[in-house]
């Protein structure tokens, strides 16, 4: 059993992090803070957990945060970890980030995508970047761990078998996604009115979304040579999910068999991560409808001869794979236990 | 560890069960039979356990089916369940049936209601109507066990305190319903086509709905006089869920404080039945949103003594506390476990 | 050729109001004001307008309006229209007014529903009523039209030929709406929030809605006694539309056939009401989905002698019929244009 | 005045068609057969005409069609029109078809695409593509215009500039269409099923899909080359609406201002393509939400220099100017009409 907190548990990740906390059989919640809402109690913002806890937000104490908990989750903006994380690791406790400040090995692309001076570059090194499929090993002794972005998530696990076994163009790699408007957060804004965002498809930072930058870190590390993705994310009439639609230039004629092949070398032993194969019916390739509430990332692909594209689905809910449901996986590693201990939970359909 | 079988399990009811037994500590599943996809994975209809089991269904056997089963889900068609329920109790296996065959003590309100003649009367008095709620004692020894409507279960659910404490008018009750379009089933129809079924709000068999039945059978037994209410469903643009408003009169002047005391007696000790007294938020009174998945019947009210109403909502998961989660339900009760066994997923949010 | 402006044109009932001037032959507009985008091109709160107009919103200068204006419309925020309307009239312009402050008769109705002090209550006894099928004639030589609700609208139209004929009890009216979320207008809020509002129905102010008083109002005129209606709105995942279900108790034996023959008698003539006697297919009864856009309120009925009531839906758009529209129609009337000038598009289907 | 008949009027194409035709002063409508509702009102499969018409379906009888009309638009299905557009051509009728039957100059094309064997290609030389931004002067004195796929449309207009202005590696064009379910038409399937078809994203004929050929045939002839594109749809959760996105790889450094100037020069005379520059608020991208029941096709674009990206997205409604609209577009220019006649509405918003 380990002691664990939430910082910043207000938002809609903090609340997914609850949800799985409460049901998985190896941690303890101590101590959930909410600067907006420290003294109310945790359905307020989190509605699905009335009848569940009597829990209440509590203001942001570093000091008692810390003295209660052996591991501590924060899901602060980004910005605001840059503060607290290192503090948190001061006082010995182990970190796992759910913010975007750790992520990007490099201060200066920090700079660039967040526009913000980056001022504890030296933790970056030891940082790790919390996706199992890649860094398990470093996973299961760090001291921080930096969560992925959601769209990263999808597209960096669609994508690596491809770069790895040297299928396609590298230079000519286009990421499409199309995802819910839970990821824009818990805060109402026009773009996430619902009289707005229904009914529509809408292009939104076409060209240099944040995400970027992390994809790029990781497919140039498995290529290793510098990539730079073409990512462009779409909002549409969906909370959860992700459809992330990798378009490919096969640098060969590659058959669907020895595709498949590749991918399940990557990830035959992956808990997570589920290969579709079987083409008939509805479900032949990814949707992010199947994901929801889950930790899975399906993936699926299929051979365009006529343009030479090798075409690679990924689906995630972008609350669990894509942050909380990851950032549990990740606790388990760190803490020796099966991996799919809390997460076990399927899918629903229709 | 108990035997199960589950016949007709290719529709959207049938899932729902598949999916809430894989995850049964206490169930070992056997056989589950669909005559159109016998031979067929059992992730051809259900996506959503693919990676999850490679069973696939049989075609239907009666004789195998009851020599594997203690306990056998009959999730068929209305006059199918008419045809096979007899026979499985015949061969000594217990029964919990999902379709409306055996839920009316009446046949003459089956005639009426489904257009079909009852040939096994003599069923019916010893079938039990398997809301636990009401019925629990005699739940726990049936043979046979017909679950009830989903629209009954929550509209039984919210009127129940109201009229066992006299408080309102049982001759004027309306139950203004608002569902899913799952509650339709999987077959594809043009009031199910989501070009006609999105971006509206239809009402359909807004008199006389099959439903009403059930609700009268129940209410009146607790009203214990002849209650007729008044039902009208609507189809909304939500694939789960069931919102019930039951507006009704007041026969006396009422306090929030007293109903909701009336509320906690009647069901302060159900697992699944979560009342809402805190006003706060936006989530004051029940959404089917919040069930999502789970067997929860939220229930909330308000008393607006400008029309003298008491009116009361609830919501549930059509297919889980409205069909195959009150069948588990049901289940554990028949099998002595706890009556969460299986059941005690959280909701998500948002 | 009318000169007219707008006063608040850039909340949704003002886009709809530009939308349906732009396309009317028979009035020229002036002045658009906005305190928030003065200055800016309509089309950045109204992007359906790109490409149309280059008119850009002016800050609110009564002076200018007047001078400029035989008819204004004022679709500004409730209390500001109180401030507002007064001044034009004295200016010696006709004023269609979109928001609430003179719509109910008795001024300490206002202050119940809006919690507000009726600082001009000298002129609601001028001030009509802008539903055209009830006040015709007074909208023809009206200085001061104030546009109904929008559920009053779907409601009352709905209500009056059973008020009328006598048909039910109107001690006991219930009315229980489903409104789009376009009815909350464009400013961002949780209960807005696309993550929020959709995938769920959610009851909100069950009793005591504001446009209770309108309804009360209107029926009770037709009643000839006080009439106390039960209104409960809920929230759907739908952007425009409301479709109203008043559920009412016959007081004697109705056919269908004189029903309907009541109906025709009150709406024979009547541009925009639309009665369905068709009961085949899929849009048997009314479905706001066919009024998207359009001024029609489509009424249609059915008698359930189970329950003893006749039930009665209506279907608007609730910005159009529901707000813009009805405020069009009673431009026409005003300036002696046939009622359907401008407002003759059909509406869309799928 | 002209005298017009629509053969296979029942579905959505048809019902769209309906709409327009009932609002255009300049033609007369005369017979709309349908062989499944022949008797049955028009209002029977397009409610929306409820109130505004009493015309009937009438039997297929091409002799009577042709002796009361001087152009018929064709929404038979594909293969069926084959048969049926040679036979009104003979009868001296000018014919718009919907189909794809006509719309591909090679042959041998229509057999890959399609499965069938085009039995009369010596019509496709005359037959000309009904885009009117690419092909007006032939539109004019054509007797069968072939209307383009949705998708082609939106695809199409899309490319055209960037690829006659040679900007872009022709070998490496990339279009993921995002579509609504109105766009699989009338018929239920699984696929259209709402409780499958909302809440996800669904990928499908992700590579091969029969649109490709027009947009291939198309493109090639302005690059002057053979050009094969990347063509991928997915199933949105939306109704109407087509937003395109072309991912294209640039040959040389652009900047956004000569791009627009290369856009403009393409459109600036186009009545129905609106380019957007303006990228302040939501809707700085095109959205195909802004295009519901118009014949607009929203352009706009963003330059990706990481990746050496031009993104270029287009909007429209499928059955709008991506299938009725467009058709009709075609019938004023071959009869001599002022463009924009009968197409004239406005967008909604929200």
């Amino acid at each position: 059993m380990t002691s664990v907190s939430i910082m910043g548990g207000s938002g809609y990740v903090g609340g997914e992090l609850l949800r799985l906390l409460f049901a998985h059989p190896e941690c303890e919640l101590q101590i959930v803070t909410s600067r907006k809402y420290a003294g109310e109690p945790l359905y307020r913002t989190h509605p699905n957990l009335r009848g569940i806890t009597s829990l209440r937000f509590q203001k942001e104490d570093l000091e008692s945060v810390a003295a209660k908990s052996e591991i501590v989750f924060t899901a602060l903006p980004h910005g605001k970890s840059l503060e607290v994380v290192p503090k948190l690791l001061d006082y010995g406790v182990k970190v796992i980030d759910l913010a975007a400040d750790f992520r990007l090995k490099d201060a200066a692309n920090y700079k660039e995508y967040y526009a913000l001076e980056h001022t504890r570059a030296d933790l970056l090194e030891s940082s790790v970047y919390g996706l199992p499929e890649l860094h398990r090993a470093q996973i299961k002794d760090a001291n921080l761990v930096s969560v992925p972005g959601c769209m990263a998530t999808a597209a960096i696990l669609s994508l690596t078998p491809a770069i790895r076994n040297g299928w396609v163009d590298t230079e000519r790699i286009i990421i499409d996604a199309k995802i819910g408007s839970s990821g824009a957060g818990v805060n109402p804004t026009i773009a996430s009115h619902h009289s707005e965002r229904a009914g529509g498809v809408r292009p939104y930072m076409v060209a240099g979304h944040r995400h970027t930058a992390e994809v790029d870190q990781e497919l140039s590390s498995i290529a290793n040579k510098t990539v730079h993705v073409g990512f462009t994310p779409h909002a549409v009439n969906m909370i959860r999910g992700i459809l992330s639609t990798a378009h490919t230039f096969m640098l060969q004629t590659l058959e669907p068999r020895s595709v498949f092949k590749g991918f399940r070398a990557e990830y035959e032993n992956e808990p997570f991560v589920r290969l579709i194969s079987d083409k008939k019916g509805l479900y032949g390739l990814p949707n992010p409808k199947l994901t929801l509430g889950t930790n899975y990332c399906d993936i699926g692909f299929e051979i365009d001869p006529h343009s030479r594209r090798l075409i690679i689905f990924s689906a995630i809910d972008n609350l669990t794979k894509g942050a909380a449901g990851e950032a549990v996986q990740c606790f388990n590693i760190m803490t020796n236990h099966d991996e799919k201990t809390g997460l076990s939970m399927l899918g629903i359909h229709p």
